[in-house]
């Protein structure tokens, strides 16, 4: 077999053998295929597309070139959620402590912001001390003692995957069904969960903006999760606002504690307790989703996520007494309010823009090795579908310096629309697949 | 301008500005666009197409990426031809002085064998001593001297193309219209020629083997060639069989000579006579083609040819006495018959299998590095239409060692079909485009 023939035949529309696709992925992991020939060979599969058989190989190649977790010595059914990534998207924050209050592991593995999209270890890591890099060791003997963790992507995972996203990130092949499917599934299947629900972001500020690509991918995770023995559940979200009231990484982790401890922030409360919910049924403690939000929402009131979530905290290396002090606000140097110019309601808060707001901000990087201001961000004072009146604080942005803050406002000033009518409210849960 | 926003714009089917293709091929060459990236680019381009502008502006870059010469200082009009590349394609060793005996210059640049198809500059080196590798300098002396040169790729000319066209060869992007053009153009016009001859090949040995991509890419080539403001004519012509009757590089060195000497090969002097008849016309001292064809028949048989192409190896420092000894024949250490098991016409003549069997006998290159066996390669007994009695020779197979026979015999069998009834004849001159 030879490199090159392989990327003719995917060039050339056809179907891969999985011997073909294991010989291509295991040379490029030893060398005898060079980054040049996995770029175009990736070009090729980003244009002609794979079939659910091929993305199903591919997968599995790229789980078997890393280790893969047993967690059987856990009696309790494990299970993960995967979201494909939105602005002021939190839930992983409070759904991790909440599932696992239920006595269900909750075996986490996040990614870092990505774009416009923020990322849980970014937010994690505003908490001083947070430690997010463990050995698979250490991942086990934590999920055993507290029932959940919540780490970074372990390189013992399907290195496959982390090599090729980054040669897929600098050759324009990131958005493809079956290389985002490949790669989300085999560092999912690596992490040992027997269950995974996925948040399929929809909107604006989705990574996937249109919503039969959407769609298809939906169809992809679950096919794949069901090949390889793990139950799924889909919920189709709505990401063209941001979700909740605060966007940036302290931020986000102040707003989970005030849900927490009660505050009802609406559409994150919404989108927390169906994924909640998901969890809590594919958990095997609940008879259907439905039953699982409901005990999800009594979970919130009693307060044993917040407990839980403290216990995340300290068993991880975070700053207890830091967290407990949440009500104390932590704020960064500069403010700005943005003031609605006249009355009506507000029709779009365009999370697409409030997110590379919030890059400029210093929430996000745009380039890799960018230093992230943890109390820099957006506090939305209105939300979709809110009356306004002119003069009104519609949002405050937050940085560590005031031309930073200049930067965010230009995108801000198109982020929201304030019409004269009120228009229909957007459904928050598209869809669930299963 | 960043190189990966220029890809997934090319991935997502849209045109590239001049300003965009310049930064892509200037970047690469300043190694601000990695290996990786230019080769998911040429996917890109591959699947997506370039249109006629953009084919037009990457060969302007990719020329102006070295140096072009000037052959103003010559008084004579400027006519080189490139043939698309066959089997015992060997015109250019006839044209070649053929033209430059009527008083046009003829600055001939060439290749090296390519997978099944041979290469000028093997064929030339098939002479003792002949050289192909001259700096710009003695390029220009030469031509001035004895009115054609014969050399090799100048790493001088178009660098671009080069450092491109070896990534293309491994990553399965060679057989693309825009960038087959490109690759052509950009060394055709670093030359300093003021016309070009194509010769496109059609057929099983042709290396675009579909009638509707030739014809495609004759259209290319004339336009970017009248873009350039340079006079230009395509013939297609048929490879469906070899071309003359003998293959191999110190053979085809052979029946030049022959037909220099008067000896008709019918094919190849057809072949051969149009094409010089459209490189005389071109090179203003014929009407028309037809007018330059019987000058060129005229030429073959006054001898003149014979005499300039001993100029052309004496001025390259080829052992003109071993050429004058061409009668007296070289031939490989063994050789093999092969016999005809039945009687009837011959019907088909395998272009492409002979191609492939002449490099089993040592006259290609598997890899890069392969030595070549100068002497060996087939003869042909009888062309397509012969008549063929049971026991007859249909071809001799030459090569310095029987294990290199025996590989071949095996593609040989397959090479050439024998009917009852005899076949229409093939159109050998299938268009003349211009």
């Amino acid at each position: 077999m030879l490199p090159v023939e392989i990327i003719k035949k995917k060039r050339n529309k056809k179907s891969l053998t999985k011997q073909e696709i294991k010989f291509f992925i295991e040379g490029y992991l030893s060398g005898k295929v060079a980054d040049y020939q996995m770029s175009a060979f990736l070009m090729a599969v980003f244009l002609n597309g794979m079939s659910e058989e091929e993305t199903f190989d591919l997968t599995e190649i790229m789980l078997n070139s890393g280790k893969i977790v047993d967690l059987s010595y856990i009696n309790k059914v494990k299970v993960d959620k995967h979201s494909t990534g939105g602005v002021g998207d939190k839930t992983s924050l409070i759904l991790a402590p909440l599932v696992a209050s239920c006595d269900i592991a909750v075996p986490m593995i996040s990614g870092r912001s990505l774009g416009h999209t923020g990322g849980t270890l970014d937010k994690l890591e505003s908490i001083p001390g947070f430690n997010v890099n463990y050995s698979i060791d250490d991942y086990k003997r934590i999920i055993e003692k507290v029932g959940v963790v919540m780490i970074g992507q372990n390189s013992d995972f399907a290195p496959a995957d982390k090599r090729i996203y980054s040669l897929r990130d600098v050759t324009g092949t990131v958005d493809n069904l079956s290389l985002i499917t490949a790669s989300i599934m085999s560092k999912k299947l690596a992490e040992g969960t027997d269950a995974i629900v996925f948040d399929i972001k929809i909107g604006s500020g989705a990574n996937l903006q249109n919503q039969d690509e959407s769609r298809e991918l939906t169809k992809y995770l679950i096919s794949v999760s069901k090949k390889f023995g793990k139950k799924a559940i889909a919920i189709l979200t709505d990401m063209n606002e941001p979700l909740g009231y605060k966007i940036g990484n302290w931020l986000e982790v102040e707003e989970c504690l005030e849900v927490m401890n009660g505050k009802v922030a609406n559409d994150l409360n919404k989108v927390n307790n169906v994924l909640s919910g998901a969890m809590i049924y594919l958990g095997d403690k609940a008879g259907s989703i439905e039953e699982g939000e409901k005990i999800a929402e009594q979970k919130l009131l009693d307060g044993c996520v917040y407990k839980k979530f403290l216990e995340i905290v300290k068993e991880q290396k975070g700053d207890v007494d830091y967290i407990k002090d949440w009500k104390n606000l932590k704020r960064a140097k500069y403010s700005k309010k943005i003031i609605s110019k006249k009355d009506g309601y507000i029709n779009e808060m365009n999370a697409f823009k409030f997110g590379l707001a919030s890059i400029e901000l210093g929430c996000g990087r745009k380039k890799i090795d960018d230093k992230i201001d943890k109390l820099a961000g957006i506090i939305l004072n209105k939300k979709c579908g809110d009356e306004v009146k002119s003069g009104e604080v519609v949002c405050e942005l937050w940085a560590e310096d005031e031309d930073k803050i200049e930067r965010a406002e230009k995108y801000i000033n198109d982020c929201v629309i304030v019409s004269d009518k009120k228009s229909q409210e957007r459904k928050l849960i598209i869809d669930i697949v299963y």
